[in-house]
């Protein structure tokens, strides 16, 4: 139970105002209710705090609590609202099932807050708060990411730079410059390097002419270069730029470009990987990086509409990363929460997609294993499944989706079975939700019942009691997708069957670099499936349960620091871009209370 | 006093380490010593706070403390170690003399610190901390300037690409959609928008072809485009760029670039300036910059090595800005102090660049009036502009800047005459300090005191008891260099005299430029001019107290947001660059302390 009353109005008021028609508790409250002592975290005003990452030595010793993982069916581009049925579900449990609860989210990108898809807080009397904090800057941890991604992307250019205008010796001597005193040395950067280079001499007047050429030339190849620049803000313009041409750099311009923040591999950084290992070029420089990320290690604390504790953590996107919370947050709330305690975490978009890579990435870095799964699905989504005419976003919902029409949801529950039968293939009791419109009704609801419990699910719709049930009769052994030691094609192949797939396809890049990462000793890394979230295939327009295709995979690439090898399937772009209306027409900044409003 | 104890060591260890060796008082315990109460600031960690703008009206009936510049000669690439005495002064008032004190700074750019440049929080025992804090995100206000920059960029960017694909129906059936309901409206911006066009009508049905398309098409000239996009990295390949390469916005190719971020226009954001005021083609989307900046309007309290508190602010670049923190954190740091105590804030560069545009910006926009400038110099620095050989950051430096040489002292003080009558000509006390090194002499010494009080000088050397004589024998009146009403020319050439300069010369795009602002009704507002901080004069190389020389005047901007038409004097550039050996190369996080080693 906690101290705030949240008054249910009818009609309801938009999120934002719902958001800020309740006065958050001091973050410190939360934390008291998880027995965090003020040594174990910093504020950052009065409604978020950061979580610091020793507290999971002094718990060592407790119990975890229930762990459960929320994923959906195929979506439409509206969302069905994920979000909001795990802030939801931890309300319940906590509020009024009076449950140890806390809630693990990804930071969401700011990006796409200001573009088409509006901040991602939950809804309704389901949200995180205050959401225009959750939605905007946070406690800074992608403005981090972004400005140790971009150091080194400077420094690789720059380099390249320096070693095509000046010579062996003047790079050498501007490398080992003498001090004040006069006198030279290489720095542990630069012991390592000689190391690497099979240079046992400690000083640096000892190198010969050709040992001082290895030393300051890394000689870059600029056609191998493939770490990209980032930016939290939806700019098309910045997919394929051209750098380098001011008077000063001529002759050194290169096409490049930016991704979006959170699709930097540094944007997957787990507790594994703090000291986040580079690609080849990088290493010199990369380690330097984590000097910027070193408060962005430690989770963010915040709170539901309920007063529940929510943490929110690293913001890796689900089509082309792996899209969850960290392994550090889940770990540490676990813990907090101890034996009968839940911890709710969301993986992002359908069960393809968010859920099989929280299972098979995740789990397996992390150790930790899932009793429940809950798929989340909306009538909308199922009828469009089913056969519904297209649902856009910013356009008028066609009749059919807001007047009963039990075939057609029907129907569209091959999809909900696979994402279903999907899931419980890892060992885990599924349980499906669905996020109710006042349009939906009992008929449909209770189609949508039926054929959940015939695919197998644990329980449907009663969600707080289902989950706990869920969890108690847990009972596993719980099961991978694909063993880590089967090749990358057999991992893809794994994957690909279980999207439904007759097969693969290859093209004569993604087999060149399949044998490249496979020679270099990477072919032991996951898979993190870059796929349209829209379908099971590869074409967004395939709804429902598409059987039959081959699954193209345009390209492969590894995000060595994240820890996994990511094929491409079909075009995924890196850097989303901003509609024609963007959210912003609407967001501004009431300057009597200094509150946002116009967020949604 | 302060419960501190700061241990003094010989030899002076690194800036680092120093920091690192004093444990800093709970931020909560500094805001107290000024009186704060805990609503009056929101914590952000344990040694940083942001103090909350409505504190201003509270201490509404307050008087204000005494109000001190610190600014410097012209310094060398070396830096002459202004901050270190700003901090170091109010060590001593502060701490020594117990007198209440602030210390106002702006947020140093993230780039330089692992560029050349290193850290800015002072040095030795006269320090910010948490340095690294200080120096590294802070409380994220650059970040924020970043992101509300870009967004502003990105906007106009893909407004131009939307319009260049849809006809007028579709931009405005998009810009105008229909919500759920099936209704459209305008809303607060496009009224704003109908109402600039002098359409009356109200629903998006009434509208007339005509009005439809005027409405929807910007018609952005993209030849015409200020606004670059901001990174705070030093990254010179970012300087000219083409952006829109992708084969999706085919045929919008464009030529533009990246400055550092506190070159943005919003990076010099006063308190008059939130809602800021852009530059007409981003007018539509503008103001929703201020959503992404309504934390960073807010000053972060720090505190000295000695426990005396810090506000830092904005970070705008003094050699093409005004250099200066921000106008809202003095007036809340001189009611703090009140009657009897000292706000000392610093202004970039020489008295040339950051006491100028103090004085005839900052303070004629604010209408706070200081009593005492300090003009900050070094033995080393008045060698070199008494014809000593260059100094060049990373290179030994020459032994005549070791060893005793009064004449070439003598001969630099020419520099150090001309910063003082520049500064004295305000109507303030000029004190002079000299940030003393080990190897200065005695006679050195007395020869800059004897120079700087010949120069009209209050008082130099003994600092604390020398700025608080200054400050209670402040008399005024108070004189700008220029008056607002002056034309654009008259102005510069107000500025150009100052500097020495015999006359003025403007290039056709300059004339060009100061016509069409003239026209615009800019003319009014303050110049800030964009010049090297190396020479008095538009040539680094001339060092001293240069005459005769006609300064160039190559281009002339406006940043209306910030309040300031800036002429550029020669070639300025708004993106560093990264050196051979970077400063990061020494950066690294001790990952058993979890803290910064390096920085310096």
């Amino acid at each position: 139970m906690n101290a705030m009353t949240l008054q249910v109005v009818s009609p309801v008021p938009t999120d934002i105002d719902i958001a800020n028609s309740v006065e958050p508790l001091h973050i410190s409250v939360i934390a008291k209710k998880l027995n965090l002592n003020p040594n174990n975290y910093d504020l950052y005003g009065k409604y978020k705090a950061k979580v610091l990452l020793p507290v999971i030595d002094e718990l060592k010793g407790r119990k975890d609590g229930f762990y459960v993982v929320v994923g959906g069916i195929t979506p439409t581009p509206l969302g069905e609202g994920k979000s909001t049925t795990t802030v939801g579900l931890c309300q319940a449990l906590g509020a009024f099932l009076d449950k140890k609860v806390v809630t693990t989210l990804r930071q969401p990108s700011q990006g796409p807050t200001f573009g088409i898809k509006g901040g991602a807080a939950g809804g309704g009397y389901s949200q995180v708060i205050p959401m225009d904090e959750f939605n905007l800057h946070l406690t800074g941890d992608i403005h981090a990411i972004t400005a140790a991604n971009n150091l080194l992307a400077a420094a690789i250019d720059t380099r390249m730079f320096h070693e095509s205008t000046q010579s062996d010796n003047a790079l050498f001597n501007r490398l080992c410059a003498p001090n004040k005193q006069g006198n030279r040395r290489f720095n542990d950067v630069m012991y390592r390097r000689l190391k690497k280079l099979g240079i046992t001499k400690l000083k640096p007047e000892d190198l010969t002419l050709e040992e001082v050429k290895r030393f300051a030339r890394l000689d870059i190849d600029p056609e191998t270069i493939t770490w990209r620049r980032v930016m939290d803000v939806n700019d098309r313009f910045l997919r394929k730029i051209t750098v380098g041409q001011g008077p000063d750099e001529k002759g050194m311009a290169r096409e490049t470009g930016f991704d979006i923040s959170v699709a930097s591999e540094n944007g997957g950084f787990s507790p594994h990987y703090v000291s986040s290992r580079h690609e080849a070029p990088a290493r010199q420089n990369g380690d330097r990086q984590r000097v910027l990320m070193k408060d962005a290690i430690n989770p963010t604390l915040m709170q539901t509409l309920e007063g529940t504790p929510v943490f929110v953590h690293v913001g890796p996107f689900a089509n082309i990363a792996h899209g969850s919370s960290s392994i550090v947050a889940d770990k540490i709330a676990l813990k907090l929460v101890g034996p009968g305690g839940f911890v709710v975490t969301e993986a992002g978009f359908g069960s393809d997609i968010g859920i099989e890579k929280f299972m098979n990435i995740k789990c397996r870095y992390s150790g930790l294993r899932p009793q429940c799964a809950i798929i989340v699905a909306t009538i909308r989504a199922l009828k469009m499944h089913g056969g519904g005419p297209p649902v856009t976003a910013g356009k008028p919902l066609d009749p059919v989706y807001v007047t009963e029409n039990i075939a057609l949801v029907e129907a569209g529950c091959a999809n909900l079975a696979r994402h279903i039968r999907s899931t419980k293939a890892y060992g885990v009791n599924v349980v499906v939700a669905v996020n109710q419109f006042s349009t939906d009704t009992g008929a449909e609801i209770a189609a949508v019942r039926s054929a959940a419990l015939a695919a197998g699910a644990y329980d449907a719709i009663d969600l707080g009691n289902a989950v706990q049930k869920a969890c108690e009769s847990a009972t596993g052994p719980f099961n991978f997708l694909y063993p880590l030691d089967a090749s990358i094609e057999d991992k893809i192949e794994a994957i690909a069957t279980s999207y439904g797939a007759c097969g693969v396809e290859y093209s004569k890049q993604a087999e060149k670099q399949i044998k490249m990462y496979t020679q270099q000793g990477f072919s032991g890394l996951p898979i993190c499936m870059a796929k349209t979230q829209y379908s099971f295939s590869d074409n967004p327009a395939a709804k429902g349960a598409p059987t039959g295709f081959v699954l193209p995979i345009r390209d492969v690439r590894a995000s060595i620091g994240a820890g996994f090898i990511y094929p491409l399937v079909g075009t995924m772009s890196t850097m989303p871009g901003l509609p024609t209306r963007p959210c912003f027409y609407d967001i501004d900044l009431d300057t009597a209370t200094w509150k946002v409003k116009g967020l949604s």
